[in-house]
């Protein structure tokens, strides 16, 4: 058994259920941006979350603790990803990348912002000429220090 | 000339003469966001704003003609960029791509975030405990049609 | 059990009992283009559609359900396509590429021809000196705007 | 001098002068497609042709005969393209590509459409939601044959 | 099943049984080369050809049906063979490429040689200094036209 | 200056003075393949084939030494190379890689056809339903040895 | 002219001259690791330091206002690095890579080493069994939160 | 059986009884740098460490003796890692690759630091802005010589 | 069943048998270093070579005749291997590899050293400073001959 | 100026002016081997050797400088090398990558043959059937210890 299986069983048993992310998000009582990442494989859930998720999925006790595992973080399947939602994101980093670049360093100096210390909120936007997906991301910057 | 040497002689002047995008954004009277993409070469100016541009960048006529040509679009040396402020973009779409893509479907169903009918907004956000990036992005949902 | 499964069990369905795919979209009164592609796991179904793909191709419930998945899409298995069929379609966009690019600018400006709204239409061209593939897009514009 | 060379030369000469590429089709007497991709380096112009083109460009005998050597065909800097429209191309042979194959092997058994036996016709058509890239491609069945 | 698992069972077939693909090739009346590419996945039989096939190698009904199903093709596991044997032609490709463009250009002018309309014969060539592989390779001109 | 600045000389000279490969050889006292080859940088001359070769295209004697230098071989830019031309050769080992090991290994055994002790003639077929490209290939059989 | 015109530019001077980095680094009066690393174009220097190496190599004004610039970082030519020291580091991340995260999660739990907050010693270590190099590298804690 | 099984049934049995990487160490007798590397295949145990590991995960004989085989090392599923813990040492390697190299040449001469004859020791550092990773490593340098 | 099976079954039966590829050379009778690459599924056997080899591991008849099939050769998972000791093999061919070709071709002229009409041998060499490892290869010289 | 200058300036000069590598070795006093490799930038020379190099080839000081700091190895321009007689030693180690693993093992344990402390010995052997390359290498072999 492995983080893999027990995110193909939560997957699995997502379709057959019907079930929700912002449901099971609010059951854990975290952001539906967090919660999902972590049923993915992306983060590390503490035994009570783990507990929660574990009895919306029907997981057993081992693979509870699997979710309390660090897991080998990585969603995608290739470097440049196939999907076209996914890669429209990959195209905002291609395109506007140095731009983040320049913007975030005029502001800030040398650093970067944090793709740890970091939370994002996913929401609809409504909109005449067709409604929009917004999103906000926050990242604490860490500048380079001498030494 | 290609339009890659403009965006060099763009770069280089403005190290040179220690100008701001933001203050290039302000005369051009757009976002900084989007001038600062289009000095980089990556977006098309129109007659005016390729006049303004190349005021303050000391660009002959034919090399603010380039900035009026739709140019061949991606900022970046390679598929997986090296350099850590871009490189942390990446891995957000990295451990959050698949997160993006069953939030955005099951909020609108099947299709994607608009690329290119899209917008942001990077600002500081002021904290106690170490200034953050935060950006806003907004981009329209497109659904894919049965026909 | 994962989409990937269900969409092996339609095409091996289709071999055993010889179906068509024309077959199939008439059946689901849908385009043959679309339905080809949603049965390859690459467009994704309603419930009613998926009723009428599960009966002819004995799908279980649970499986009728993943069809109605949104589909991590891209359904080939290298980044340059083997089969010489479809890889004339990437010859096409790799010596035409910057001709597609020059004449949709040339016509519409900066902006796109959308893969999302977009349907195509592929016909048999009847030629005395051997007959021709005919292959209509039609995909939507969207233009880069300011701001 | 190579070929490379002279493409940049009329690329250059084409952006100084606002030249249109339908417009130079229109005097060699031929596509707009096929016209925009020779000067564009993918395709070969005989004597007469390349007079025409080099008349408009300014091109030097050595230049014109340039132009009436089969070039090493290929116009994308990487395999997977970097620039949003040309990707969205990419992205349809990703996503379609087994659809393609599937209702080509349908209509005609195994075989290819020519990507040389090929011709295309790129036209803007009218939609009061947003105008549309309409896309005609016809190429020629080639069937594998046993010997 | 799918058409690899055929493939795979016909190669542990021939294993077992020491057959030779000449003499697999004679039954189905047609040459090696062809009869060898499609037993190993790569051609398209038909149920007669199939039914012959099967007989040799013992499939089932349903696996003679795979037989008669256009392939994904494409025989290699890497984009450049690390078999030494197939490697030679790759290294033939990567050193004469060149060579044959020339040639085939000058004598043809632009267009390529088909791979689809294309037959080969590979025999042993007796020589004093050791014998030699001699193949002959004969594919249809397809010229490039205007239009 | 090295064997590279030697090889466009050549091209570039051929294209000015509009010269036959097929001549060059005839002078050389050769086959096309080889001298082609040879004149594309991937073969090495002696120092009275260089000075015919030098005479022709006017080459120094500093750069007809070159053409005595083993060259770095390998013509092609890319792995997968993009040419149609080339590309189809490269397509034929994908597609008959694997066949050409099992034809090779069933007459001759475990071992390899030599791509150095190795000749080719590339001639034009007549055949009414439009020429073919006829391609000898004969290359010495090497045998791997036990020791 | 370009941050690498700068690089090379020191590092062609530094050759010339014969100057050691840890020299230099003393009249910068920071460490050897620091100030390397940002004479080899990834560190940003402040006006003083910049004066400072300015004068030591020789650099004009605009050049040291370059090395004032945050530069596009990572120093490698390809992705797996070909210099048998450098490559050393990149095989200890290739066999302690999973090591270093199950050792750092066990003690700190979920979250990363910094390398934006870091910091390095590189010495030499006298052994009798022939001298070692020591690396002591300190990076901060950054743990992933709950949102 | 091969050894990659035994490592997965390490780390499954690790996560099903909450064991500790030190401890394991600790029993062993060794490092926990070493043991935890050896027990994620990457190090040769002899007899006796492969006796208390096999104990501790509940090893059989035939696992214990695959812990004695010297592993195929590389512990990493792509070139470039894309875990971000681990990403981050490989960032390491590429902004700081040109001045390991710089320095350690500065000191020692031409060679290496050997990443054979190595040893790493990993702590927790106190500090009151966050604690810090700590690592220290030591190689033994291996000079080239003449000859 | 395939090759790959039969050499994993070979390494797993020597793994739990503790036996040595130079036990198992002498039984066949040839060198070790070409019956180790044999049993890993790089080299052909014969009749009676296969039969010793298939007592020794306990090989079913099948089994030992897919000893006897030409194998697809190629021993390594990726193109860089990342085990520290075939890396180094690796790394000789990087550093020294325009060496070997320089000094062979100053000896012999065009050609190459054969890999297939190709023996080695791997000795201890003892030395005081540290026993070192001794390879013999020897390789036929192929010469490239004009036609 | 850099070292790949320097390594072209020599090359050059040695086909200008017809030298041969032993020669240059001789008077150098070492191997051709080691010799040869830092010539074409692979190995580090001292003032002595940059000296007498420099005169043979006709450096200038800054030149002769060049060769006496640590170059970035690394000989060849693709992972995969094209040239047909380095790719023969790539391929050895694709072939016999597994085969030396397991023989060293077999005789040292766990380790590697190092590629620093190493040396080589290039030599033409006599051979009837057709004179063989031979090669004889030897490195120290390092051992991994545990700590």
């Amino acid at each position: 058994m492995s983080r893999l299986d027990v995110t193909e069983k939560i997957v699995a048993t997502k379709v057959a259920k019907g079930l929700k992310w912002s449901d099971v998000a609010q059951k854990v009582g975290l952001s539906k941006e967090w919660v999902t990442a972590a049923c993915l494989g992306q983060m590390t859930l503490d035994a009570k979350q783990a507990g929660i998720v574990g009895e919306i999925f029907g997981l057993t006790d081992a693979e509870q603790k699997w979710l309390q595992v660090v897991p080998y973080k990585g969603s995608l399947p290739t470097s440049v990803p196939t999907d076209p939602l996914i890669y429209r994101f990959y195209e905002l980093v291609s395109v506007y990348g140095t731009t983040f670049k320049e913007l975030i360093h005029e502001e800030f100096g040398d650093g970067i912002m944090s793709a740890i210390d970091f939370k994002m909120d996913l929401t609809r936007e409504a909109d005449p000429k067709g409604d929009r997906v917004s999103i906000n991301m926050s990242g604490k910057f860490l500048p380079y220090k001498t030494y």
